[in-house]
């Protein structure tokens, strides 16, 4: 039996912070699950939301229960009735774990049709246009969402979005051989170390400022890791991965990068960068790629054989585990940055 | 007001032939349209129906309504409902002129959800393994149902599959630039001299043994043609499209490949070919990709791109149209190689 | 017989200008060939060494011979004496016409090892780091020689180059069946256009301020031309080609690309670019490639094919012809921008 | 002070068999080395070649010294003396240990001359076409040789050239994350596993008849060896690398393939084989490309790399070394099969 209402975490006001609120448990619409969280993990963006930056601004409209990246148990069922080219999930039974893609795609417009989903040119945003899963239950599209191999843990489960921005951003990057450098240990650069290394690259190198996840680096495979980039290293990269997001990380990145080689932006700065085109882009005649979020679904089948055969190990990064309640306390520690990812259970 | 039966070209029985019978106007079932024909065209897979090739044994259960190119306008919509993932076809409303992609795609396995689901591995075939469009009114799923601009002319819209097969080709051999060989100058490889054309090459030679049809390809593009591969393009092509289903072309095409060059097969040979792997594919280290049916929805942009701009031009190979109840009569001479695309009108 | 002095456009002094001298004919050494000069054309690098920009400082220590562009008949061979993994030209003979690449390649780098010769790490740079080609009589390594075919006009085989940049971005960019918007229709981009327009683009937009050179555009095959990208293109483009080298036009690229579209950087600004890393390149998850030089020798082969075949006709863009002792007059309209290549005869 | 006559291995007639002679010891041509040589290792090829099969009958004219996997010390350097294009070697110097590339290219064709020096199409053969380096001394073009690394033992420089075809081979597939077969585990089928696994394949099995090389292959990096192809993998592999030669394990490597997937023709059968090309080819849309020797020069950093950082250990191929005078018995071994690689020693 279903409660009526429950805990959730909650943007209320266009401003600053969250509030601890009791609301009614919400009712799945046509084509969405009722799911009860079992487990969610903190996320970069929920950072942004939590400080109201101009990102935030423009993309959410309080009142919002907010978290993105959860796990939980299927409770019931509301079958869809469109008017259209059904792409049915795999059999998602009552009881069965399952995790949200965040990117709720349309599946109508050019970019769904030719198979980019992931870069829906009508995308919702779980947790951020549309209510999350920092709650204790959650309504979610049937068509976005991921039933887990119970063979991997509840923990990993919740923690899978970053390690498959990982293995989006790898794959393009094709690290096998290859020297790579990671800028930013966070929670999805450290995910990048780790996918980099499963997927062949010859050596990893992680640069971060702090040394919490500069140690936490060396944990998942960095062969060396660095404050800064050294100048040994400069121009000798044959991939480099700002996952960082960081102004002067940026301007590193292109430093690192070798004749011909790659560089793929992930971490999103919060002001413009300066670019020399010349000295950089042309003159290296490098590539710089991008990536938003993780193509749909080939990365979520690659990290379930990633945490299935063990190759990845998330338990490395989850460093921290609250109870929803001490949300304030977890947002706190993971502002610090001496943190992997954070847990939250309801 | 829809009539209550209908004429249609029917597979009835395990053998050679077809018979003209009236049955009943179907039903769309739920996340299906009714759409009344309004033009058809015999494929080369409709003569391996008629004649009940092996390949049409293991496929086809009579009795089913037969033909897969078709464009009618939408009568009557269904809507779907499942428990699914629901990927909205783009608006489609009742008087809309649809065409309907043949390789009905489940949506929910691996090949589907990575981007792939022109190669679906639960496939079902518009008129092969369910009843088809050679008749006044046929069903279709919404989710292969593709809306027409009306700028084109309705005959151009019953051909834009073989088109479709051939922009994949084309896209999959990259040949701006290249010379370019097709073997098999049917209407999909006349679509393939077209398509290969119109997407930069620099040279685009036919071969086939009728003249007829090396009349056809000179009018789509074709620099120049033979009825067999010349010598002196023995190991000069970059990249060559098999596109008859010949055997002894297929090997042909081999010996046109230059070192390091690719080549495409399409056509399906009736029995096995002898490959020599040693002459061919290694001592050029050449390439052999392959194409079945067409991306979805990828290359149906593109045909209607090239169609709008009339930089491909389908009214040259549409050469005869026939009554649907004349069809034996259009089967006649499809079989003779003295046509293009024959058209069937209800 | 060869003349012992010859007239030469000298960088004489380390400041804005050029001097005509009277200097000896070069002696070719070890693996160079002499070549008399039968004509030459003006490149926006040779602007720059004219007025003396920074880059220019950088690159050259005068006195030197300036001009890269440069077709002429080979006069004397002297064959390499070297410890080295020689390979040969085609064949050089005396009273060939040749071309040079202006990038001087060593050979025995990794770039160079790996095939990837233009972008050399020990690159010297013809009518740059050595003198050129702006006189009577010009010394060229053998291994940077390109015969030129006889079918093809002495005012053409002088303007190679640039259309060998346009191939190289082009075929980067992968443009069949894309539309395309090039930035900046001098030279090089005027010829990026014709090359788009070959490689099968589906549509090629022309953005330059200047009307004059729009006009050029539109005879090299632009479907349209603006001064600047209308509000209707933005996110609208596939292929966008940064052949300009302003600023401006930079960011209004990253504005024109599509969601998962490419932007090649071929011109340079002469100050840094300001970037919108979340705007353009990750939301749109879109890609920068980049362009230095012409691969050696691919492009060359194309750029014969593409003139001996007339699809590109070079001769729309060559609006002007001086002597070379006219060479100030030929630089006074050179930046005027209302010309498009300018030929210089000894 | 070198030696005026060393031993060597004949192919003295046309016929099976070989012959130890005394010869003199070579002189370098202009553009060569003279090398003392270290260590050899019998190839795949030598047998054909001492068997006379039709292939060699093709391919040699007798006498010559056989043998093409060979490391040895520089003696004495003959530098060139051409007309041509020098691409100098890495500064090679008397004392050095190099390794010969197999495939001694002309460098003016067209291939070589974009960067397919591999695929050169005037390919002369080290060992075949003249020659090699079963001998005391051996004679070696300074544009195919390849300067090692002193931290690398002499057994694993002249073992290079089979790890170098498994590079080329496991990188035209991309492995990273996929499922890869690899049929047939002699050394280049042993190099492969490693390769594929160093490389970021998720799961590597191996397929051989002969039960101690699917022991070598454990010890390389198999997750499972089979002698044959189960059924339960028919239709489940992402990527199937042909190494064995065998006509049957061909066919099976068709079996293998997954949709979508990629399998790699290296092995080259006696006869022709069998192709379905609807099953296999068209149904799968599955891609075969093929692999002939090595890119010049990239495999051989990425060997280099391999085997400086231990990722690859070629010790544990390495089962069996001789004394060049007993040839004869290594012969006999390498027919066995209950073999790795087989060391001759001068």
């Amino acid at each position: 039996m279903t409660k009526q209402s429950m805990l959730a975490v909650v943007k209320a006001n266009a401003a600053p912070g969250v509030e601890l609120q009791t609301i009614p448990v919400p009712k799945p619409k046509a084509g969405e699950l009722l799911v009860k969280v079992k487990a969610a993990s903190i996320c970069g963006t929920d950072i942004s939301i939590y400080d109201w930056t101009p990102w935030a601004e423009g993309h959410i409209k309080p009142p919002i229960v907010i978290g993105h990246e959860v796990v939980g148990e299927v409770i019931e069922i509301n079958p869809s009735v469109g008017s259209g080219q059904a792409v049915y999930a795999e059999d998602i039974k009552i009881g069965d774990l399952v995790s949200s893609e965040t990117h709720i795609f349309c599946g109508s417009c050019y970019q769904c049709r030719i198979g980019n989903r992931h870069i829906c040119e009508n995308m919702e945003l779980f947790g951020i246009g549309r209510n999350g899963g920092f709650a204790e239950y959650e309504t979610i599209p049937i068509r976005t969402s991921c039933k887990n191999d119970r063979s991997v843990s509840i923990e990993w489960m919740s923690t899978q979005e970053p390690l498959g921005n990982a293995v989006h951003v790898v794959t393009k990057a094709n690290v096998a051989g290859k020297r790579v450098v990671v800028f930013g240990l966070g929670p999805t650069g450290l995910c990048a170390v780790a996918a980099a290394k499963a997927f062949g690259a010859r050596e990893v190198i992680g640069i971060n400022r702090g040394e919490y996840r500069r140690k936490l680096g060396k944990s998942m495979g960095c062969d060396a890791t660095y404050d800064e980039l050294p100048k040994t290293l400069v121009n000798q990269c044959d991939v480099v991965l700002e996952m960082s997001g960081n102004k002067e990380c940026f301007t590193q990145a292109l430093e690192a990068v070798r004749i011909a080689g790659t560089m793929i932006a992930f971490g999103i700065p919060k002001a413009e960068v300066s670019l020399n085109v010349g000295k950089y882009l042309i003159n290296k005649e490098m590539t710089i790629a991008s990536v938003f979020g993780r193509r749909i679904w080939e990365p979520w089948y690659q990290v379930s054989d990633l945490l299935k055969s063990k190759k990845v190990n998330l338990g490395k990064i989850i460093t921290h585990e609250f109870k929803l309640k001490e949300f304030e306390k977890a947002m706190e520690i993971m502002k610090s940055g001496k943190c992997g990812k954070i847990l939250l259970r309801p």
